[in-house]
């Protein structure tokens, strides 16, 4: 198992460092696949699902509302209730994100307000792969249908039997998606982007990825397309003392591993015999997992971190700016007060990082590889745009007129200064 | 003058594309340039600086507190007086978008709230160029301050004579930034990006710039630094009837004609006699503008545009989504409920844009280019991350706990079914 460090001044950057990304270049093969979507709409999309998929050219795009429906009753009922109760804390949560107008009347008969109207458009990606990642439809389409998003369009690529997971029509269903289209991958992202005869043009695309989608959200975004999060590998940071429970812990650091070989595992602690243990149990917990190879690869470059001082403890986690922080310690309130950089916390001995992934109701799509520092969880507000009104009087502009007089014609703009004094020269 | 068009369904799309922007590749020297940045911190700088700016390169990039002060202190009395009533109303207006946590218990033992918390470290970019852009000044360190970022550095090229404008350096000490630095162009971003011995590494970078700080702000981002919005030439789009006053629409159309070569300006109305007398005015009133070769270049691809139809008019306005939105029209409230995309909005005859971008208190920070179908104004929020936290009882825990394990395992992740598991196993 690795090595247990000291935190100390001297390697506090290298303590911050994720795992090198695969920077190979996707740049050559994202423009050609856009350019072919921009140009051939859907027979180029099904080209590229034939290559990549396997799909057959001659089935349609989108699900249709019978395969849609009979897919989504393939669930069982268990999971179904779970898959509920689950949209029902989201939505909880979500709720009370929204935001009325907020307005003050700066001056005498200048009112300005702000108000979050609804993106009209949003693109959901969901990936395939090893697991059908049904719990994200409900992270990016509760909060959209919240908001107000008039198209909810869902693309997601088949599994292995060309078909769509049952639980993804069923969360889809659930939470209010429009349309749902069977389309993965580069294509996917280019024909939101540009939109073809059978996917819609969207404003902006969320949704996780590998490599592929993300740079093809890249390319989204340089087209005039906004994007949710720069995506990167799952992270968590588990600060636990002798109050916590080194068996939960390591789980929580294990269901972390298990998500992919690149995702970064960290604990840190003011005990080095509970550091100690967490080790043991994770060993020992690891034997038995059905992910173990993936787990025990990500934990190659696990990071066991041993800190005496809070001070010196909260500036590191400040620094790493976690995606997950889970803070089991006696000192909490401490870290809560100073912490400055994390995308969701859970607290306590009873708060997995998979509560926060599937049913507590906070959002699992978070800012990885540092960019808690200036990006936060999704929520609500990603799904709106705030815009700015003012109504001013005659009144108004003369209580403010002078000002913006003086400050233009300092800029060196004189129809600016212009556009109040013809005004104000006006009898009426 | 340009020809007055009908909307159509035909060329709606048409009516919507904005002036081609310049796609030469800035690519290469961009690269060039962070790298040498990197590597060479503020030797680099320095090289760039004497290279594009004409400074000395024994010079100090950051602004001591002398000349700082000295510089703020040469502002004319009038105008630091009409500086410090603009910062009073956009701080007035920002202010209020303050938001406290918001919570829930979305299950028995199951506590979930969301709270802001300030980006640690912002940039500022401020251009030199033709004008000294003080506003924009405010426009980013007020709301900065407001959101209690920590560490708060601004860059801007010095003007021709090698010093910084005046107002820019008042503006900046009145608003709360903490430092200073003589430096633009993509060396200035590329430090932000990286840091060097006198430019501080930020987590995200404000500010508007010409083609090569558009193109540096996206290699930052690109390199793990946020950004505040994609830049684009600036617009307005004017909504007039037979109520409006046909002077103060010309003098709105050329107080963003003036801007520069490439905005655009957009005039509707449901009167084609109307939209002849604001042409008229527009010649009258560009005859004696000292920027009139900038703004008659720009006028060239102005839109003069009839519809009868409240509906269609409306539609045009959501699908063009202009930066700046004027409306003065009896049918105003018809217009404000449905408006969909827009930056910022000025009501009636009395709110020209040049009260937005420096008196009111709203931001002048806006999204061009048809970014206003899926980014807001700049505001409050843009200078925090939100953090979603979550504490968890063990019977909240056992609320959820059974649904946890159900999805997990429905998306192959034992682990994470595992973290609950041993939880709920746990005698404690």
């Amino acid at each position: 198992m690795n090595k247990i460090q000291n935190i100390t001044k001297e390697n506090l950057e290298a303590l911050c460092e994720r795992p090198k990304l695969q920077t190979a270049s996707l740049e050559k093969i994202v423009n050609e696949i856009f350019e072919d979507v921009r140009l051939n709409g859907d027979a180029a999309v099904k080209k590229y699902s034939q290559k990549f998929d396997g799909l057959q050219p001659e089935g349609a795009i989108e699900i249709d509302a019978e395969t849609w429906s009979a897919g989504a009753d393939e669930v069982p009922e268990e999971l179904k209730s779970a898959i509920r109760q689950a949209k029902g804390n989201i939505e909880a949560f979500h709720r009370v994100q929204i935001k009325g107008k907020v307005s003050v009347e700066t001056e005498d008969g200048v009112l300005c307000w702000q108000e979050s109207r609804a993106i009209q458009k949003v693109g959901l990606y969901i990936p395939g792969g090893t697991a059908p990642l049904f719990s994200t439809v409900l992270m990016l389409a509760v909060p959209a249908k919240l908001a107000g998003c008039e198209e909810i369009v869902l693309c997601t690529p088949p599994g292995k039997d060309g078909k769509i997971a049952a639980p993804i029509l069923y969360a889809a269903q659930l939470a209010g998606v429009k349309r749902v289209m069977k389309v993965g991958g580069i294509q996917a992202i280019a024909a939101l982007t540009y939109g073809t005869e059978s996917i819609p043009k969207v404003y902006k695309i969320f949704g996780p990825g590998n490599q592929y989608v993300t740079a093809a959200k890249k390319k989204a975004f340089a087209e005039g397309t906004a994007i949710d999060l720069p995506a990167g590998p799952s992270e968590v940071l588990v600060l636990a003392d002798e109050s916590a429970n080194p068996v939960f812990v390591a789980a929580d650091l294990l269901s972390q591993a298990e998500h992919g070989t690149d995702s970064q595992v960290v604990c840190v602690s003011d005990s080095e015999p509970f550091l100690v243990k967490v080790q043991e149990e994770v060993e020992k917990q690891l034997a038995v997992l059905p992910r173990a190879d993936i787990a025990s690869e990500s934990l190659k470059h696990a990071r066991f971190l041993f800190s005496e001082s809070k001070e010196e403890t909260i500036n590191f986690i400040n620094e790493y700016a976690p995606e997950h922080f889970i803070l089991a310690s006696k000192d909490e309130a401490y870290y809560l007060e100073n912490l400055k950089n994390a995308g969701s916390v859970f607290i306590g001995n009873y708060a997995p990082e998979s509560a926060g992934d599937y049913l507590s109701g906070t959002n699992h799509t978070l800012p990885t590889n540092g960019f808690a520092r200036s990006f936060g969880s999704l929520g609500l507000d990603d799904f709106t745009k705030k815009i700015s009104f003012q109504r001013i009087s005659r009144e108004g502009l003369k209580n403010i007129g002078k000002s913006i007089e003086l400050m233009a014609r300092a800029e060196g703009l004189e129809a600016h200064a212009k556009a109040v004094e013809l005004r104000m020269k006006n009898e009426k």
